[in-house]
């Protein structure tokens, strides 16, 4: 089988990561990649690295107009925010499904979405439809959902940590810390001054400290995973690395008695994508570069719990989950294409 | 006036940077440097850096028993632990001070420091004797003191982004978190293969989250502040820059009413070695690199505070601090030789 | 079809590429692993970066003895020089083929290679049969070796960069200039106080100015392919990088009609590994990151030409060639297990 | 004495390195400091590097209009090309000194200042009066003049390599070759996709192949120095460091018989910025960090030499080189300012 795709805005680290994975997966046929400013760009000399591959090497970005996405059985949106719901409608109608990995389908709650994203949702009815894309809560429902909203790489990190927790409800809700590094590649390929390499390197500093867009969507998801209201203070940090998230989460437990080593390693055990190390060990950034694994340490300390969990930003937090949710949307095994071991050194 | 100086070890990190500090110190008189390994060997082949300063370029490392210590007016220890306690008493007999700027003067609890350095304590009365090497708490004693216990790296941080909060009784003792970050020079110019570059750059790592020495130093140094037990959960981290630590500190607030920023700014008034910044603005390791200074945000969260600290680690965490203690001990101006302005980029 | 496979050394960075390699090759059955060192340990547990792979989350280093190296087929030597040619006799006597990614098999000149390595030829006899492998150059003569000696990382890139020029007779073959730039993974993965990263980081250094071992390799090499003696001039640079061998090359014309980029592009059209860019382009050494290809750009100036070539040196540079070779050496399709493509950011 | 100093362009990298070094320098009187962009911030604001200096804290970027330059004795342009050149008139009749950090006044040819730099000159009768301020070649000069064209961070490298052979007359003058490696600083501080952190580093390219600017600068130099034409290759590379310049420099011997590594000691004995490395040692650019210094190795080889240079791109190749200037055309010792040692690691 081959699944037709087409690619919304291909000129990122997220979109040139997609275009990774979906050229190597072998039920995949990419159709168009469409980039509005670079149309007629050939996509190779964007990306001199996909340089070679049959798929690749005769691909031009195209205009939207030119895309006829309509064709396609899925369409990933590697958009600014606000592109993938504009879109929504017309796509469903034709009976293509969506992955957007912008924000336009993860917050359910339409004011925080303004709040955070400073302007108005285009389809409410839809945001209610859509699922949010983190196959370790919701597999079910991915594998029935028209539109899926692929959650954000801080989230995904924090989320998969805190939910062995939350789920076993031995933790305090109200005081969760999430002290989360990321890689730089997680602030896009944009051309900002703050990111060129004199700033960032040999540095380290913290930002968002008064408010971050992916402290409501983790909220949202925590909540969700705990039954209940949870309060999280979330400080990002930024690494000079290109990929990766570190988290750092700390809880305070509310049950000492139980065995938490054996609480995640059980939890994950059929995850195909969440690695639980050995009592003891502890994670490392590079050991899930270029993968899609995620890979989770635990640690009792007097009273309380910290958990660390790393992942690859582009990967597990972004391009690879979306791999992930389009397997499950279509009824393929769900680790395809995505079996590539981690690069390291 | 020129103090006669000797360097016990210097062929660390540590000591190459006190080296480069004391050779600019306007009162001092580099007497001599020793290294049993290297004893022979010219400082500035070790350093190519230092070569071309008149006082360094002829400097060879001699062995202990050439140094003739004992007529120099202090004595640095840039050495591994256990090497200042163990010639510590000659020292003192013949008047000459020290500055260990290893562990060997900071635990006062006997048994803490054979617990986390693995080796009895070589003279315990001087211990109760030796002082603190943190200015911004002990500067008096300091000024009075033949012996200073140089502070560690983290446990500068820690403490200084703490205690306007703990002096002031308004955050809880029993929950505090430091998750801190360091650069790679905080372990040491050794050949460890978890140190080479292709181990340690584009990675994160965290380490010693089962427990690391500064740990017991860092509650030792708050215990003192608050008057009263603390509890820290500490978790260090290693980033991939050369210099600088940045603590990420947390605090549950007791008492809301205070203006934590305010608390801060009038603590810090009159020092000159530590820059709160001004309320919104987020500090950076680089904008500390090769100087003294240590720069503090404080942001208010509800019910708690987020502290960040950043200081070089080899500077106001080592070397800059042991020159500020010496021109304390010295009647000096404190801030003497410590005024050279940050590099950056 | 499934080969049998040794790996004899698997603990440093040629090692765990191979590894990586090896472990996604369809036609690889991964028998054993040898380390002396740290027989009884897992793989994963060295090279975290490999657990969850089925082949490999069992794989325990085993002894020399326990190894059974003569029931496989072709047995790769990632180990210090020497060890290959000790074994030689033995394993072909079992008609056990052997890739050897040290130096035993490179050099052709007895003299040369003792003087270079410090040690005598443990086979003479089996060194004349060994084929280098350097598949552009020597493809048939691969496909009928028992003993490969894979080329250097340097070696390969300089050679597949003057080639097309030494073949076609156009440039001095006397005042040939490599200045060459390597990142850290080539100095291998040992404890040295030169390769820490406070040492390598933000810092650029040339090195084995007054002599390289592979220079003579190089050379030797150029000979053979210019059908006359050469004269090399080869000056090695490190840049604080991971993987990556960037190789500018100067020689001067000896005839200025050709056109060099279209004889590149015809020498190297059915290469599968060697990527000519169109004029115009330079190369980056990311843009083959975790890749065999080989990305070469080809600059006319007055009088002379400027070739620069990029590769990884841990694939086309050691362990991808070394698969490369083992493909052509069984029969596979030459690019079998290698066609991942670049990892870029 | 105290000189009354302008700086007109502050924002750039060159000019917060300007900066650093002025507010150090014992004799200068910062006045004011120009941008018309950002005129009302407070400089510390934009570099948190320099807050705490008595000289800069309270200090704001002033328009040009408020800034009252001719009141100085001298004024630095740390600006883009062009704008020296447009206010050079004005101040010269004020009796105001021009240091310039941009190319207004380096490439005495008029039509190839065109060509490169794409705009007129303002003033060519001052163009021929300005001297180019490389102290090793122009000190007397230097001393008397009014307008300093300030050199290019790759020409002063070049230059000061090529030197002692150049003058010496022992080198083939139409086959030289310089392969030259930057740090990131020295594009600039400009938000460009190219020089964002992800693009960057683990990378290394090489620009400018087709022609750059410096290279006619450095030609120009060259052909001064040498009395005669000569024919220069100049291949730029990028490396993943913050500061340094490393270039790599190739020349035919014509003369066998001379002993480079004496004549090169003797030429720069009395140099106080140029330090030849003794005779087997290889240089490496944190050597000289935050430092005026630049230091040479040269190396023999068959019927040819190698030198290797390196350099602060930001201090001697830029502010550093200016200071230098400055303290030479009014009659301070040459290094009044510039002796703080190198910071490494």
């Amino acid at each position: 089988m081959k699944l037709n795709i087409g690619l919304v805005g291909g000129t990122g680290y997220t979109g040139v990561e997609l275009l990774r994975l979906l050229a190597q997966h072998p039920n995949v046929a990419l159709r168009c990649i469409t980039s509005r400013k670079d149309a007629g760009t050939s996509v190779v000399d964007f990306f001199p690295n996909l340089r070679g591959h049959p798929a690749l090497d005769k691909m031009v970005f195209c205009t939207p107009d030119e895309a006829r996405l309509t064709e396609c059985e899925v369409v990933f949106f590697a958009t600014p925010h606000g592109v993938a719901m504009s879109q929504a409608e017309t796509l469903l109608a034709a009976d293509t499904k969506i992955i957007d990995l912008a924000a336009d389908f993860r917050l359910q709650d339409l004011a925080e979405f303004e709040r955070w994203y400073k302007m108005p949702h285009a389809c409410p009815h839809l945001l209610k439809e859509a699922v949010y894309g983190l196959p370790e809560v919701n597999r079910d429902a991915i594998r029935q959902a028209r539109i899926v909203g692929n959650p954000g790489c801080y989230p995904t990190a924090v989320q998969l940590g805190f939910l062995p927790l939350l789920e076993a409800g031995i933790v305090a809700t109200d005081t969760l810390i999430a002290d989360c590094k990321s890689g730089v590649s997680g602030a896009g390929r944009v051309a900002e001054l703050s990111k060129i390499f004199p700033e960032v390197t040999d540095n380290f500093i913290a930002y968002g400290v008064a408010g971050h867009r992916h402290h409501p969507e983790t909220e949202q998801g925590l909540r969700h995973i705990a039954g209940q209201p949870v309060q999280l203070t979330f400080t990002p940090h930024l690494v000079p690395m290109i990929r990766g998230i570190f988290a750092t989460l700390y809880a305070t437990l509310t049950d000492d008695s139980v065995d938490v080593q054996a609480l995640f390693e059980q939890r994950y055990a059929n995850e195909p994508f969440v690695d639980v190390l050995p009592a003891g060990r502890l994670p490392e950034t590079r050991s899930v570069r270029a993968s899609n694994m995620v890979r989770i340490a635990v640690v009792r300390r007097p009273r309380g719990v910290t958990v660390l969990v790393v992942e690859d930003n582009l990967v597990k937090g972004a391009a690879g989950q979306a791999v992930q949710n389009m397997n499950l949307m279509f009824g393929l095994p769900e680790t395809t294409g995505l079996t590539a071991l981690p690069v390291s050194p």
